[in-house]
């Protein structure tokens, strides 16, 4: 039946028993797929029967689908038109992972990052309204989302809009990690006391048992009656913000779904449909451990057996195994983490020391400033986040922390290129944002044993703020010190000397560097590798001598030329009135780079040790004669 | 009896009736100074009993109060030491308008930004918890701060982990304009209904003549009664979080605040005291018109007349002005602020255009990605914003605005330095935070004649997101066209042909320039002038020509040196293979520039026409041959 499905329109035609089956083939349409491809299985094998009933009961692109974070949007790709390419799910110029307007006219709106989609759709349905359009627009967000800040401020304009909203809260009682937060423990007493739900009909019987009463009771009796719209009414909270909640649905009951989307398309004002959903639906192994599940690699179906890549041990868990040992020696270390207990590492540190560990929730603003907080009373927060997601805490890194000089740590992950989430999550903006602020210090790791002595450099620094980013991966394969080693601040390292030509690689691209530099040995030429450690603050007596002893520099880094580390360099030697010095900057070019490998982006974007070569070739002093 | 409290401690000797005479000395003493010096006269008259009231009760600094915003800090700072000094409040070397760390034991936590006092709260609750202190911390934060994300996400975390802390909110009905949202409306019936209030011992009365049920009845009447709590509970939105609620509480009366303070310091986990506070309680021209006396000028006592300053119509009526008039013609356009109307000017506009302007209240994350799902259906949206809090929306300018590269048009207004509310508003990073973004365009006007013609550009381009930053006060008094321009993207102005050295000032320093080649002029010396207009993309033909022909570049910007627009210059010569030209950056230096007047604020930093004309100076061919 599958084949037969080319858009929602083919849907339409179908009766609840195909739309069923349909289903199935959906979910094994997906098992089979992702079993090579990787992906968001979890997610995805959750929203089946959703997506089904979304796309009968509305009238899509007329009607506006808008996915937040948007990994779970693979179904609605199969539905309108993108089967076919499935084999290129992630992959280089392939189908992206999340909602992309110039795949479809279907996807309306693109994500990665959380809680975002109510701002869209309350956008949306203002230009609607504006325009005198009559379609629908409904926003499709994770019970996870709905901690965040700007989910929660738009949930507060719409319920004072009282503009036609739909939101269909898809509660799988978990963001990627299970859920933490006040609004959890609510929606969990909606999601299991019965009390709420059958609460209207029974109390309106006892009543009518009440005996009939006249004078001061009778208003008495009145105001009882007002008051018990609070029994009856289950979603109180939004209800209080607004909005009419239907629910509790099962997620996995497509008339069910119908008929509560079907309500929600005729009630005036925004509404809240809560719909509750199982991560991994319909595939074992995904239903008993939806975590491993959420963005999986390659598996065995038979077994659910994932696919582990050989190789070094990740930064993430060099980080990790480091925060550990150092917190051992030092009471004052405390971990956060926005919902990111795993991908961050943080999950061992947790069972080991959890009244030191704090997951806010997907609240990357408030994770930010209560490290700040923390910091004001003498002790070592650290904030373990992914750089693409740090960028949500941007001002509270401004106005609370860099300001006022605390010494929070940010331990900054998946920085640079990451790979097959692309554009909507690369973290190459981050050297950018922080290095225009005062009191910030920033650091990388050439590979995972200097990232151990960083985060203990990090940790023993007094002197405000400092960040250490590291890639998302495999590590270099080094051996690890024994014992950590404090690295001076704003001190670079000379790992190779060289004649005419420095290359000053920035992190993760010392490797790259130390290779061209090989390559170019072999063509007798020896350019100096210099690891560059901070770009905030240079190393300037370094820069100084490079610039005196005529050196050509070439800065290398993993991150957007435009205001990062080749930059600061720039500015460094403009300011010091070093102005005859040629300095050739190689980083993320102006242009959001989209997904595929790390390997394809940075041969994308010319960040290969040939390039590099080519580069020091091209500046070699002979040849620069000879062209 | 104002002249005797020089610390917390002596309030504690004081009876009611002495404490109540306190708070109306502290009224006169504050309606006198600011009536000279100016400040944030409304909300402090707004919060005298209330501060009365804390350090009556509470012990700072072993307990810690932290002051959302901070702008109602006056009284605070009054009883802890610093009565003196309000004479040179908010002037340069002067007294700071927001809690300041150096000023005082009793200030923790600096503010100035709102919505981060509970963040700063639970920071400092956990790091009690792990040291084993046992003291209070408690935030006051406003009604208006609470529609913040950053709140929202702090409150969501504070009742799932149910440490002792206390909010104070303080509920004065707005924000800095009224205030809007769902929560607003909540926070209303609170403030209201009776039914609230008195319900519960009268519906426990009603309980009792429910006739005795056994059976099934039995269990009903016991389930009643659960979902009554919903009914006796005032604060069901913060209960549902969590938190107990007391109040609402009537905030300028005495005795009923220590005794709600004092039943909150009693109280375990999360409390919420709801507070009624009026602003500019006391002072009849600041009751009458809170809005104007919230952060005002001088004025005159007996009248209440604020004294406006004369000069040329400010940057942010001209914007105001330009707007209307372009959405008078185009009914694509469509206007945002964040709970800032009247300090961006919108407030004529909401008025003229109801329906195409939208107050979301404390929420720029979601006025920027609001704007984004607009600008999809094809409006055009105006995010009218400060250039401080615009960094609040940071992620959405990345992940929803710039990377899908939609047409959303940024009016920053406080761009550059901001004079009296000093380092936690100073509008100095924007450039560089918005130039390493793909597909952005950023322009500033050298006078507000260019702004209105920018403002079209903006609102006429098509090619993606667009951002004008414009400084605060008065523009240059220039004649405005009547009919308005459309910029050439990416292009400068040559304001004066020159020799030598070309100045490239962007935008409000271009009078700087001009003003500095004046004085040289008189020396002999004619430097060009350029008003770059321009910080993405830049004039790239322009500046080879410049390098081509040999000139000595000096950038001029008021802006964060790293990163910024001279920054950009540097970049782009380095990467066209310019790399023997002379650049020259001046702009913010790498520190966050404290409270003053702009002038002072700018001679601290060496943005002046005298700077410039030494530099100039320093760099033309015949002094460098005699240095």
């Amino acid at each position: 039946m599958l084949s037969t499905i080319n858009s929602p329109q083919d849907l339409k035609k179908l009766n609840i028993s195909q739309l069923t089956e349909l289903a199935e083939e959906i979910r094994a349409f997906l098992i089979e797929n992702l079993s090579v491809t990787g992906g968001h299985l979890a997610p995805n094998l959750g929203v089946v029967e959703l997506t089904l009933a979304l796309h009968y009961i509305f009238d899509s692109p007329k009607d506006k689908l808008i996915w937040d974070v948007g990994h779970q949007a693979y179904v609605h790709k199969m539905l309108t038109g993108r089967m076919e390419r499935f084999d290129t799910l992630r992959q280089y110029k392939g189908l992206c992972g999340y909602p992309k307007r110039s795949e479809s006219e279907h996807d309306v709106w693109e994500t990665g990052h959380s809680s975002t989609s109510l701002s869209a759709a309350m956008g949306m349905a203002i230009a609607r309204d504006l325009k005198g359009e009559k379609h629908k627009v409904i926003a499709i967000i994770g019970d996870g989302a709905l901690t965040g800040g700007m989910a929660l401020e738009a949930m507060n304009h719409m319920g004072h809009e009282g503009r036609d909203v739909t939101v269909i809260l898809n509660d799988n009682e978990m963001s990627i990690a299970p859920n933490v937060g006040a609004m959890h423990n609510h929606l969990g007493k909606l999601r299991t006391n019965h009390n709420y739900r059958r609460a209207k009909e029974e109390i309106e019987q006892l009543l009518k048992k009440i005996p009939a009463v006249g004078g001061k009771m009778a208003k008495l009796v009145e105001r009882l009656k007002d008051g018990l719209k609070y029994v009856v009414v289950s979603g109180i909270l939004f209800e209080e913000l607004g909005f009419t909640y239907l629910g509790p649905v099962d997620g996995h009951n497509l008339p069910a779904l119908m008929e509560a989307l079907r309500q929600a398309s005729h009630t005036k004002g925004p509404v809240l449909v809560h719909v509750i959903t199982k991560k991994g639906k319909g595939y074992a192994p995904a239903e008993l451990d939806s975590y491993a599940f959420h963005g999986v690699g390659m598996y065995k179906i038979e077994s659910g057996e994932v696919l582990k890549s050989e190789g070094p041990p990740s930064y993430t868990s060099i980080f990790a195994r480091t925060i550990e040992k150092l917190a051992e020696k030092d009471s004052r270390i405390v971990a956060i983490t926005a919902a990111m207990p795993n991908g961050t590492g943080l999950d061992h540190f947790a069972q080991k020391y959890p009244e030191r560990f704090f997951d806010v929730g997907i609240a990357e603003q408030h994770a930010t400033t209560m490290a700040a907080g923390i910091a004001t009373q003498g002790l070592k927060p650290v904030f373990a986040v992914y750089s693409t997601f740090l960028q949500r805490g941007y001002d509270q890194l401004v106005h609370d922390v860099c300001r006022q000089n605390l010494n929070v740590t940010f331990a900054i992950d998946r920085a640079g290129l990451v790979g097959a989430d692309g554009e909507t999550h690369q973290g190459v903006f981050d050297i950018a944002y922080m290095r225009s602020l005062p009191n910030m210090t920033i650091m990388m790791p050439k590979d995972e044993n200097e990232l151990q002595h960083m985060l203990y450099t990090a940790l023993m620094y007094d002197g405000g703020p400092i960040a250490v980013r590291y890639p998302r991966g495999s590590g270099e394969g080094v051996p690890l010190d024994g014992e950590f080693k404090l690295l001076p601040i704003g001190k670079a390292e000379i790992l190779r000397p060289g004649v005419h030509v420095a290359i000053l690689a920035f992190g993760n691209m010392v490797p790259i560097a130390q290779k061209a530099a090989d390559m170019l040995m072999a063509e007798g030429m020896n350019p100096m590798v210099v690891n560059a450690r901070f770009a905030k603050p240079l190393d300037e007596e370094l820069l100084f001598m490079l610039a005196r002893d005529g050196y050509t520099i070439v800065t290398l880094e993993e991150g957007a030329v435009h205001g990062g580390f080749g930059s600061a360099v720039l500015e460094c030697y403009a300011q010091a009135g070093y102005h005859h010095i040629t300095v050739e900057l190689m980083g993320i070019p102006d242009y959001y780079v989209e997904h595929g490998s790390v390997k394809e982006q940075r041969a994308e974007v010319g960040l290969t040790s040939e390039k590099v070569a080519h580069k020091v070739r091209s500046l070699w002093p002979a040849r620069r004669q000879r062209a």
